[in-house]
């Protein structure tokens, strides 16, 4: 399919003003736009700059608010509850991710629960904050429910990511940023547009059967817990996005398990919802609250390479390190710009004219 | 193959006497041989007694301590190094989990990393150890390298299991227990007394190939991380496991990868180790810490009953919640005994002649 590359400092001004039409304050809308396109950046391409279209049509319906008023509902000196007052989660999370660093500079750690938000784009943005300071980040998100739990015919979770991004030394960190299912959504619409069978083992069909078409999760179907099938581990999978919905949502009173709102602003909101919006969960450990930074620093050096070093099968070059496939991305991507498919273009484009903006391509 | 039930209570006086006999203070044998036999009562059979005569051999090469000085190395008002001094897992564990409890008691939450220690028997036994203090439990530790990494012939990492139990109200908790593999290592162990083989996904060959023969590890085979290869996620098992292992050891001073010291004490121990024995990590966290505790478990109930009501795919009884498969099999092992194979029977015969001891079958 064809593609169009444009520049990230463009793009990026771009989407500012995009968020600012919409009545985002200046700093916010900097926020947020920083933080979508990081998932461009970082070759995410389904949770980047292709989803702006989609935010602005959650402020349309009056399901996201461009001036929230962001709080604390509770806390102790290592925790907090955020209330994200129906802010974009991409506004909410780095306020909320903040907020566990600070604790965490107090106490040696920090840890945010929040309610009633809204998409934050990719975990690993938001865990890498904590990197920059020295601390282990951790980052998750509940989400709309596509996933079906080991044996369940129903979708009852999202594909629930967690990021956990530890500072390393000479070496770059390691960031490991992984959806909760085999395979993300965005994967199974590259499939989607490809018009390409997908593996067994990511979705089931509207019976609960194996299926390979990339279009069952519109039939009733669902994708699949990391594992695939129970004898593959799928109840680990399971288990795993139970644990992100948990802490992300019952810890914070956001909505779980099938009531978590949809992304898509023309799909009616779940009934009987027991919380408020959509639920994120951040942590932040201070290395030097376990021992000296420099020390744990080369010993992450050591594990890196290590690992990085490890004889590979007969046909792979080497072993990677969680992290590195998206740092090189992002290197290639801020020189040579972001590749956006026509589709995007000219959605983009559409949003533009409708702002009275100029999309720069 | 022939099994015997022991009534629960004599198997624990059994261990204890054990533990007694190589030099464990009262309280500390009492307090391994709980922990350990938690994993016969929960069925997880290869990580209980079955290992009791492992632990004893570990103890007799002088790479076990069985009157350990345990202490804090390094603290902070949320967070803890312990140093094991080369103790018995099963007691350094529930000293380190004790730590993180009582931090979070003062500030909220606890972390508690660990270094020199020996292997904890089931991170479920100490991660419930929060729960039943109104706090949310996790436990993770590393082991020997028998898991390949993505794309690696080498072993690299050990099943890194991590365990989250959360409290809830009317329901019983919430416990997700897993390795970070597709399958555990005490899953192939039952397929090689069988002689059956196993699944494709679960292990690969010395040259880096599927296979299905549970012997491969003898051959200089490996497990796989949860997912199997990396069209099924492979990378997210392996990069769950890559935590567990910084957590547990580059935080804390253990040795990590390919150094970790081995549990068969007839293993030479790895060239070059950059810690102390045997790493873990603990976590506590208050639920009054986000909020009320009874509110919170309102919710948990509810999460619980919803996704088990869950609609099952046809010839599935139900959707489970985890930690129900083992609550269940604890309750029958409770009332008619644990079952042991008679390998493990002989086994613990022999341990009891050598030791002067009277094995209650």
């Amino acid at each position: 399919m064809k593609e169009q590359l444009v520049p990230y400092d463009q793009l990026l001004a771009f989407t500012v003003d995009v968020f600012r039409r919409i009545g985002c304050p200046e700093k916010e809308a900097d926020t947020a736009a920083t933080a979508l396109l990081s998932a461009d950046l970082r070759g995410i391409d389904s949770h980047g700059v292709a989803r702006l279209t989609g935010y602005l049509r959650l402020w349309e319906a009056k399901r996201a608010n461009a001036t929230p008023k962001m709080r604390i509902i509770h806390e102790t000196p290592s925790t907090a509850v955020v209330d994200g007052d129906g802010g974009l989660g991409l506004v909410v999370a780095p306020y909320a991710m903040q907020i566990a660093i600070e604790k965490a500079k107090n106490v040696g750690t920090g840890w945010v629960s929040v309610q009633h938000s809204n998409h934050f784009g990719i975990a690993g943005y938001h865990a890498l904050k904590a990197v920059e300071q020295d601390m282990i980040g951790i980052a998750m998100t509940n989400a709309s429910a596509l996933v079906a739990p080991t044996f369940s015919l129903e979708r009852m979770l999202g594909t629930n990511p967690i990021c956990v991004a530890v500072p390393a030394g000479e070496e770059p960190p390691f960031v490991a940023d992984l959806a909760t299912t085999t395979a993300a959504n965005g994967k199974l619409e590259i499939l989607q547009r490809k018009n390409e069978q997908a593996p067994a083992g990511w979705i089931q069909d509207s019976r609960g059967n194996s299926s390979t078409d990339p279009h069952e999760l519109k039939t009733g179907g669902a994708l699949l817990p990391l594992g695939g099938d129970r004898e593959h581990g799928s109840h680990k999978g399971y288990a795993l996005g139970a644990v992100v919905d948990i802490f992300s949502a019952v810890l914070s009173g956001a909505n779980y398990g099938p009531w978590v709102p949809p992304f898509p602003a023309f799909m009616p909101m779940p009934v009987g919802m027991p919380g408020k919006g959509i639920g994120h969960f951040f942590g932040a450990m201070r290395i030097d609250a376990f021992r000296p930074a420099p020390e744990f620093k080369e010993h992450m050096d050591k594990w890196i390479r290590r690992f990085r070093s490890a004889k590979p099968v007969p046909g792979q070059e080497k072993v990677l390190i969680p992290g590195d496939p998206e740092r090189e991305m992002e290197a290639e991507r801020r020189e040579k710009g972001i590749p956006l498919l026509q589709p995007v273009v000219e959605d983009l484009k559409g949003l533009a004219e409708k702002l009275a903006l100029k999309f720069p391509c």
